[in-house]
């Protein structure tokens, strides 16, 4: 199928040698799926490179002949950023194998990383020196934090800790020119130029490849207390989120809101997880509190903040982990709500962002948009209040069949993703662009700012190696 | 003395208005002198725009006659980044009458301001209506947000609110070819495509001109007290900090040192000021703790830490305002340093950042290297530690003459700047690098890094019109 030289293919092996090339069609599956199963990609040859020499070499002989490279973390991504084409023209270049902590600095609270480090591996380093790397999402078993940081991830610590981008100090790269650039810095201030290192994080290596990167630690919190909570709107979700923030500012450090169809689902999909709370409420919150100073603190934070909230009226019923597997449980219904929502059939998913306020509202006019297409579509609508990032997501009605998705998508997307730019929104909040959003970017963003970002594609890589098809 | 075409001028006049162009010599002075006076710019031409649009035709202009501009603010930079040079050729753009205040979001936390904005303004708007703008430095007064925001500017609110860039959500610029780019957003979460805004903060002009930008506001802390230490030496303060943000974490928001030297020179200058502390101390602390709950929480935060402190002898002594006007009493001794400096005569400065953890270590090794040129050169050094942000200043000895600064300048420089490489620091913390330090920027950057951001500017600057001679 590729139409790449086999002596072409031959040289790229001999650079990182024949025991770390794939080019056996059933090892390849896993590096060429991607998480949707919408993009059948195909490539002659997944390279593992040991070191960021060997990164260097491959993309020298790479734009040397012109062949299409496409760098891939842990492979979890939910935008096709990651995959091959279908041309079997691309090489896939895996970081697994660059999965060295090189240094780790407690008193700098700074970490030095490859990209192949799992983000759990890295969690666990940091938590051992009695550090916190905050960066937490669903797929932090698997996904690499090259990926994560090529992505600009986002996950459930965002509204304390900031995106992947916020926790980043600095970056090597390999340029789309096979040169290797250390800008692996420390500085919490260095005002030298032009920000490369906020350019390559979330160009989801379409002008070059993230090799390692230095990262942000945290003190870890003395005291972390979660609090779950029943509410009768998103509005008064909204109105908790700012009495909290008000009251706790950054020690806010989680707002997860959930529907009750997403409780519905989950505590029926997973027979060990149950409602914490004793009745049903239409929506649900998970929130988090941590402190610096004490246990105590975050538990007195916690339980004055539910005790105004109520008084208030703006919570119906409301109660607080006693322990960290109470605190786990509380969590555990969040991270489920995907694979529950998984069980209800189909689903078109938005992963968006309104500026905060306008949560209740977006879900107020979204609604009549999504019914006006389909009146049995369940609207499964979940995530980062705190950030102003909906996983506004459609599942199918109990009756549909499996071709309600592709019947539909376009015609829920469409609506769905205009209001959001309407509002002033981003239609891709967290998961970023890759080959999923490509057009939708191209409609969505004004020809002034998509021309910058082309004209930086071209000056950066202009052999166009650098995973094409991909973001512009 | 220029050699622009009085035809092309009068075009450039005739987009802005004659009552909106300078063009006498005497007028322009405030326009083309800068901050340190090494440079003397010359211009034969000050427009003052009065809207995006007309930003925008003075830059087609430019574009299409190639004609060189240099956008400035409030001309307070150190780095003589937005000055025109001698050529008498390159036109000024001031953006001082774009200084609407376009939105202010309560809600949101956000305001949209055009960059003519005072950033003194900017404080007292949020501050109108209870929120915070934490961005603060010496020249707030006559400094303008668009300035700030395309040099990325410090001060002393970064350790716990981050740089400018940090506190910018969108940007609204005009691109060297002249478009409009409306990049105003007001997320929290954006992930699409590459990060123009970041790009375009700290370019100091060279490809395109803020005109507008969406800004965070934050809630104004219940409670802030602020406290006076004096210490033994660079690595108790260094303690000190450390204790501080293992206890108070983002509620520690000022962390600032200062030398015996400056306590001495500031009290001599300027009668009103007294040292808040009995006895003489080699090094001072000013720190500042900031609570969501209440001033009483506050106070206790920095009780603690003090008493702590002082067990484990960290510091020698310490105090505690009492009082808003004690509160400022502290701050103004921080913000004379630079001024009673002046006093002692020429001063060689250096704006330079090391990891945080090592500002003793780079203190100590600076200094033989300092008195190996001049044994009578008195190092001035203070400034942002939370930030391993310090400036490094140097003035001459008591008996020195006027040709001190000039015949020293460069040898105490250049070694200073190269340890700060060796230690992987920047050479350009805060202040950025304009025209002063271009060829330093040039010297101590990577070809790899130097040749991407020159593709860049290529790029999106493809005429070299916006602010040539500054940055790369």
């Amino acid at each position: 199928m590729s139409t790449l030289d086999a002596g072409l293919i031959d040289r790229f092996i001999e650079v990182v040698g024949t025991k770390n090339a794939l080019t056996v069609e059933d090892d390849r599956t896993r590096y060429t799926e991607e998480n949707r199963f919408i993009f059948k990609g195909v490539t002659p040859l997944v390279l593992k490179p040991g070191n960021t020499e060997e990164v260097a070499a491959i993309v020298r002989l790479a734009n040397e002949t012109g062949t299409a490279i496409v760098p891939q973390g842990g492979n979890t991504g939910h935008a096709a950023g990651a995959q091959p084409d279908e041309s079997g023209d691309q090489i896939v270049v895996s970081l697994e194998r660059m999965n060295a902590i090189r240094e780790i600095d407690p008193q700098a609270n700074t970490m030095v990383v490859e990209a192949g480090v799992i983000l759990e591996t890295l969690q666990q380093t940091a938590d051992g020196q009695d550090r916190l790397f905050p960066l937490s999402l669903s797929s932090q078993g698997s996904c690499q934090i090259g990926g994560n940081i090529s992505t600009n991830a986002g996950g459930v610590a965002v509204l304390s800790y900031g995106n992947t981008r916020n926790l980043v100090l600095g970056l090597e790269v390999v340029t789309a020119a096979g040169d290797i650039w250390n800008g692996l810095r420390k500085l919490k201030k260095d005002n030298t130029g032009y920000d490369l290192r906020d350019l390559f994080i979330g160009a989801e290596g379409t002008i070059g490849i993230i090799t390692a990167a230095t990262v942000k630690l945290f003190p870890k919190p003395k005291g972390r207390v979660a609090a779950f909570a029943g509410l009768a709107s998103v509005s008064d979700c909204l109105a908790l989120l700012q009495q909290a923030q008000a009251l706790a500012g950054k020690s806010l450090t989680g707002f997860e809101f959930m529907p009750s169809i997403g409780m519905e689902s989950v505590t029926h999909a997973f027979e060990t997880v149950r409602n914490p709370l004793a009745g049903k409420h239409d929506w649900y919150v998970l929130m988090e509190i941590s402190s610096t100073r004490s246990e105590q603190d975050a538990m007195e934070m916690s339980e004055s903040l539910l005790h105004d909230a109520q008084e208030a009226r703006i919570i119906s019923d409301a109660v607080v982990a006693q322990n960290e597997s109470q605190r786990q449980a509380f969590w555990e219904i969040r991270e489920l709500m995907p694979a529950s929502q998984k069980m209800l059939g189909g689903s078109i998913k938005h992963d968006i962002s309104v500026p905060v306020h306008l949560v209740p509202e977006f879900l107020e006019r979204a609604e009549p948009l999504v019914h006006s297409v389909d009146p049995g579509a369940r609207i499964f609508a979940f995530g980062h209040m705190g950030d102003g990032n909906i996983h506004y997501n459609v599942s199918q009605p109990e009756d549909a069949g499996d071709d309600w998705y592709l019947t539909k998508r376009e015609l829920i997307n469409d609506p769905v993703h205009q209001l959001v730019v309407a509002m002033g929104g981003s239609i891709s909040a967290e998961h970023g662009i890759g080959k999923l959003k490509r057009d939708l970017l191209a409609e969505t963003k004004s020809p002034v700012e998509l021309e910058m970002m082309r004209s930086i594609k071209r000056a950066l890589d202009p052999n166009n190696i650098m995973n094409p098809g991909k973001v512009v």
